[in-house]
């Protein structure tokens, strides 16, 4: 591919020699000179100079800071992963069911649908035009996977939850396991925990991606809901009744417990959470180790992590969060005695 | 099924039109007439007038709290569950062995039980009466699965643990995997680290529910125990060695490291942790996201958790975190110089 | 075996009975007579004379602590593993492919390792002398096993990646998943996230084990790389393009986000957490739940987590957290004003 190929397809301009041969995409620092990279971030911007990259693609504003031959478009790191897209299609997968997967007489799977090995499909669900279901994965009676849905290996979907278009879900996710509810009943002697059967469904949208061993709990009676084009990563535990809205990022290791709502293009850091029962807003941006204890209600970022010292540091002074409201105290004291 | 139905099978006071006919169970808000709902919780007590519910369950002081038809009891929420559960009785699977699983000839499988596609069972093996191996479940050797035991889909026991009767596992569970035990040698050169086999069991009592994608490593030498009616939430890791007492709930993305012994009735909130060798007493709560870093002698609620600020205020008052001894020793001097 | 075999076998002196008879290790508490047990740690010392042990391993300083048949060796916690190794060898498995198995005619498998059945192996993929792969494990194109390398059960190594020799993967762990890369494009009406394809892959070294249900992300375009001799526990998430020196440990529940680098010898606390693009140095130990927000760069320990409180004490002090800029400026003019 030529650098006026993409061009065309992608649009921008293409300054410099519009016939450089393209076979890829590489970093700033790592490209080779049949391979195209991008400056986005301009902690980057000195190394530039020194890419060995065949041509760039860069924002307006660094339409003259090299001689590469050069994209300039508006977005150049959406248009980065583009080019990278071009490159590096997805997989194809023929279609077909492979002789060891086992799917009920009442499954619907779409002819142009690929179902690989050790694939189990129950009674009555549906599988969409041009979607993969990859090895190993456990698809419940009455699940419906949308058109040109991948997912990947392992991966398990309960009875009656739905995932919409062109999803990816790595392996090891499960969607639709029981949400974590048990009513305590110590009145009778010893007593236990009964139970309360979970019967909603789990619904995730269009474009969504499920990270690996990720799970998403079905709702308790109503469903738990995730949008449309929501990214989660890996490790993400989502409980029952959640709901969260279009475009929403949420990064690995978070947990979100039951009946939250989480608004559209919110950004969850790593390992933060979410109490049960509480509402976050669009465009909020919680930080990395966040625990979110009450519902946010304005845009903006949010943090609640511990700063990171010294281990001698920490023990000198963190002691004396156990005592903050004595030391407030002496605080007004003293200055009230002045 | 009637009103009157449930009051003959749960007890309390049917009030008001018992021949109301029900056809299951549904929230306050979304329930339609011939569907019965709860009130537990006193925050939904205003719900109550507006809901459209058939039916409700309330506690003794709220007999006269509506007109709908209800039933009155000591416990609503656990009389709900098990309402629910009338209603949605757990799946029903056909007893027998798949023809595409594989189990070994010196294994033992009830007659009764119902084993499904691509699963392994491992020689010396004892699955229970009436038990449940999903699609997809790894048995190692000699495992031992309880009576009436569901063991859900892609759930692996390694050889030689145990889970009792009644239990629950969910899809991507694995019980039994190594301890995490390695024993320093770094003096010949470089060296590095020698495994330790980790040869113990997991062993795991009655009426236990283990969620998905949660692991529980087998003992280093002695084995790694859950009680009976120990509710494990999804993304939860037991450490080997660990000790879990009875009626414990463990919720989503807790970490309990190596050697620690939880007692009876202990609540640990999502994402917490538990530093090795500690003891936690019966009826302690964890809150959310706090580590316990020494051992819980007393009942009662721990904390140790960040406030959630908006990032500016993180920055302006976190920071002073670093110094706190500095500022505790200028109080101090402060107050002594008056 | 007998006490003199051991001493042959692992060096140092046999002290004591020499023709004491061993059938196994024990804990210092829990051994019987024989069985060999361990002093490592200082803090079991006065367990040691009530211990019914047969022998024991100990180091030269408590040579003379104890007049049971004894090995005097420099590291006795290195030896115990060794010794525990030798009465405890791994399984055997026969060699050969299970007829449960599915291999692609152009994967290439030693006739000494052992493929276990539900197996999937694809195009070009390599599986070294004498490894392991178990029930249920997805093996993906040109993927790469060393030799006696065990992947235990259900483990899925995506496409190009590759593992060296010796290591233990455990049931659930996910390697060369997608990482976590979209470009936000929300300029046109509502836009969405720009999926960045990852096409770097995840390179593992020799002697590495990776614990249940972790995941180490494949590379956007360059590598993720773990070292040698890296231990790995379980519910581990490793993003894209990290970089893990030889010798590290990483402890359960920890999150690595993209493109950190992290020495050799670091020890990582349970639940801690590295924030993306920072570099952490050889031998620093970052403690339990401690989010690394900025690179570390001198060896040693690094602590932030929040101290442990009852409720009620919580409450009345962590409140102070959200005013401690307030109260330092307080503090300084109750100083100034003196």
């Amino acid at each position: 591919m030529y650098m006026r190929d993409l061009q065309k397809i992608l649009g921008g301009d293409a300054v410099g020699e519009v016939n450089q041969p393209l076979t890829g995409v590489g970093t700033i620092r790592s490209a080779t000179s049949t391979q195209i990279t991008f400056l986005a971030n301009q902690r980057y911007r000195s190394d530039l100079s020194s890419s060995r990259a065949g041509a760039v693609i860069v924002g307006n504003a660094d339409r003259d800071l090299t001689p590469l031959p050069r994209l300039v478009v508006a977005n150049p790191y959406a248009c980065f992963a583009r080019v990278a897209q071009l490159f590096n299609p997805p997989a194809l997968y023929a279609s077909g069911v492979h002789p060891a997967a086992i799917i009920h007489a009442d499954a619907q799977v779409a002819e142009s649908a690929s179902v690989a090995e050790y694939v189990s499909i129950g009674r009555g669900a549906v599988i969409g035009e041009g979607a993969r279901i990859g090895p190993g994965c456990i698809i419940g009676d009455d699940v419906w996977v949308g058109a040109h849905t991948c997912l990947v290996a392992r991966v398990t979907i309960y009875a009656r939850c739905t995932i919409g278009a062109r999803g990816i879900v790595h392996a090891g996710a499960v969607i639709g396991a029981d949400g974590f509810g048990f009513a305590p009943d110590f009145s009778a002697g010893d007593g236990g925990w009964v139970k309360i059967p979970q019967v909603g469904r789990v619904v995730i949208g269009d474009d969504c991606e499920i990270g690996a061993n990720t799970s998403i709990d079905r709702g308790a009676i109503d469903d738990t809901v995730v949008g449309n084009d929501v990214k989660i990563d890996n490790q993400v535990q989502v409980g029952h009744n959640c709901v969260i809205g279009d475009h929403t990022i949420i990064s690995g290791c978070v947990g979100i417990a039951g009946t939250s709502t989480i608004g559209r293009r919110v950004m969850m850091g790593g390992g933060s959470g979410v109490i049960g029962h509480l509402e976050i807003c669009d465009d909020a941006i919680v930080s990395a180790m966040t625990l979110v204890t009450k519902s946010i209600t304005e845009p903006g970022m949010y943090t609640g992590s511990m700063p990171l010292m010294k281990h001698g540091d920490w023990l000198r002074n963190v002691v004396h969060v156990r005592r903050l409201g004595a030391l407030a105290d002496a605080i007004k004291n003293a200055a009230g005695s002045k």
